[in-house]
């Protein structure tokens, strides 16, 4: 009569994950978040690097270290409006009995060694200003009265005082950042300043994004009773930027082994990395688990973490391969959390920090104390929910607004209280917060 | 003799300030950063609209809600693995006294009317799967045992168990999402699944940005003593690449009202706002000011937090100008709380919300209470210290790693208190945190 249980299935899937220990290393069947990021790690292949303008360099990884070219400033500076002086000259001044200089004058931009004071002589200078020779401090303007051209001063200052020294900003040769560093806009400006206009940087990586499932029809489709549209490539693909990677989307593999199979050899050809993600209707795991396999190996195929996940990791000459579930609240909890960190690695990170936020549990949450849960969570009026899992629902998306961690031998959490929210996209529509 | 007191140069500031009293609606000379945003935010002008392919949609903000257009899913669908059946015929089934239905089959893909179950039939169901006709209910393959091509059920359903109804993920002409939301990668994958593939949005801002100062030279010049290499023009850039504007860069303006006066005109004519910073070494502001009233009108031209900051706002034929102070720190910190608010106006956003993150300080801040703090900071070890605030040293922009608030009525922060970070690039390269 032709019957498929469903539950049948889901056991055929065990058994091939078995057969694939027999022709690989053995992989691992039920693995913790933090174990399935190591092994992610480790399988990052070196993308390449290339030489970035800094105007075009925020988010990119340096792949060399920086080294100061030159000492900075270069030359000894003011760092205060006011007079600038030989220190020796202003020894023993107090309001009763305050010294007086002579102003020869206020020093210019670009000040030459003709630029000089004498023995009881000083000079107007801006902050930023070069001190002129003779001079090794900086007198405040709030620190003088001006009399007659004289200048009146009312305490003594020490040499250096209010200076910046050549050197101070950065020595010839010094590192002024390793290799690794995440450029932010405030490193470009410092890169700037130090006049280190391109930098070596990693390679933005390129990703591969699959999707599989016979019911899947693509966005702008109108599905048949059954079908759905194929939604998880287009998450994949703006999470892969988010994460400062390039999605290349090769398209739905409808016809189960042969397109995929395909499909997959055309992307582990083309691409740094390879993301095939479930239909949300089928469990077609089982397939792309076969699929590897026959093209490369598997490494793991399943997380330990409630709710329980089913994710791939496996590599096809030496491309990483990650097969995710097909329900979109996983996938954004396991890019965010696992593959997040291939593409830091490939990018040359060693380590990826989330973007973390406090705030507050809206219900209480339930834990096995033996059990670690990564959950995804919406916000209602400030503070976070757990969301309804029920399977094919869509409208979640939008309110996936972050991650939550309960860490093994916790009881839970209880209304009220303090959690850390983590993600990649913390900032909110003001309609969310009210 | 010529000389040029800094000090008197200061006060001829204000002066000017007051002048331009009389010419225009009164300035204020005094505002805090909350007053600051709401002038801001008030003189935003409405950029264009665009309509934009959802996969190039991130981070952009709805111009128009987004309506759903057909019901969603569209048919009543499985979101269990499992055996469709009509609930009635499971009534009273029990361990003790199972019922047993036989299975007509299994749905295929794009379920037809003919795919109809009779009276004491079932047909086996993947999660996904459209509901065959007379089925209103889904008996998981957990609580099911095959018997000789029977199914024999232990447990009774209701009406609609397992099952998502053919509008209960959205109905045809709901509103998915109001004008003004930010779009995430999750609202990608969300506007697919509904079958949206393009969406109306604020097109991105035009920012004119113009350095100020003589003693400045482009970054990839030598600098001469005294003159130093222009930075804020990268940071300002950045940062507006990061709020999502695109930077358009004037210059330079060295020789004073003539050359910033003709860079602000065309800045005008062509961007949607323009940022113009003061040079490090002196304080160009006063000249700014002047020219901003000569051409326009200027709204507010201080700001009165600690340590204070000196800020320009003003506009010309309806464009807002932002006059900004040199030191890098206070350019960072000002972009950050004020201008932020400008370009998310200009986007179509009501609000702005800053990425945070709780942190330790890791130093007594005293504050005083009758006044408010914005501190950039830097992050040692997991603890936060404020930055040293050297005028014209650039380097400390490496450690520019946000900002933290201390409000009115607060005497400051103790080592260890947990604060807010606040800021656009909260992640931090490895190297800071160890």
């Amino acid at each position: 009569m032709g019957i498929i249980s469903p539950g049948s299935l889901i056991n055929s899937f065990d058994k091939k994950e078995a057969n694939s220990v027999s022709c690989s290393e053995s992989p691992l069947n039920s693995a913790s978040i933090e174990a399935a990021v190591k092994i992610i790690r480790s399988i990052a292949p070196d993308t390449r690097t290339e030489t970035r303008n800094i105007d075009d360099a925020d988010g990119y990884i340096l792949a060399a270290p920086v080294i100061c070219r030159s000492d900075m400033p270069g030359y000894d500076r003011s760092c205060k409006n006011g007079f600038a002086v030989c220190a020796e000259d202003t020894s023993g001044a107090n309001p009763n009995q305050p010294i007086s200089l002579t102003c020869s004058g206020t020093v210019p931009i670009g000040a030459s060694e003709n630029t000089r004071i004498m023995k009881g002589q000083c000079m107007a200078i801006f902050t930023g200003g070069s001190l002129p020779v003779g001079a090794d401090a900086i007198v405040m303007s709030e620190n003088i009265t001006l009399n007659n051209g004289l200048v009146r001063i009312d305490y003594p200052v020490v040499p250096g005082e209010n200076v910046i020294r050549r050197d101070e900003d950065g020595k010839e040769g010094e590192m002024l950042y390793p290799s690794g560093w995440i450029i932010r806009p405030q490193d470009i400006a410092l890169l700037a300043g130090f006049g280190i206009c391109t930098v070596q940087v990693w390679s933005i990586p390129v990703i591969g994004v699959i999707s599989t499932g016979p019911e899947l029809v693509p966005a702008d489709a109108r599905p048949a009773k059954g079908e759905v549209r194929e939604t998880n490539s287009y998450l994949v693909s703006a999470l892969c930027r988010r994460m400062g990677a390039i999605p290349r989307r090769y398209g739905i593999a409808w016809d189960g082994s042969g397109e995929l199979s395909k499909m997959l050899a055309s992307a582990v050809a083309e691409c740094d990395a390879i993301i095939i993600s479930g239909g949300s209707a089928r469990d077609d795991r089982d397939r792309t688990a076969e699929i590897i396999s026959n093209q490369g190996q598997i490494l793991l195929s399943g997380l330990s973490v409630s709710p329980r996940k089913k994710m791939i990791i496996g590599k096809i000459r030496g491309k990483p391969i990650i097969g995710l579930p097909g329900h979109p609240a996983s996938v954004f909890l396991l890019l965010t959390l696992v593959v997040t960190n291939l593409i830091q690695a490939m990018k040359g990170a060693s380590e990826h920090t989330l973007l973390k936020e406090s705030v507050i549990a809206g219900i209480e949450i339930k834990a096995h104390p033996e059990r670690e849960y990564h959950i995804p969570v919406k916000i209602v009026e400030g503070k976070v929910f757990p969301l309804s899992r029920k399977a094919g629902m869509i409208r979640m998306l939008s309110q996936c607004d972050g991650i939550i961690h309960i860490p093994m031998g916790s009881q839970g959490i209880k209304p009220g209280d303090m959690i850390d929210l983590m993600g990649l996209t913390l900032l909110r529509s003001p309609s969310q917060n009210c």
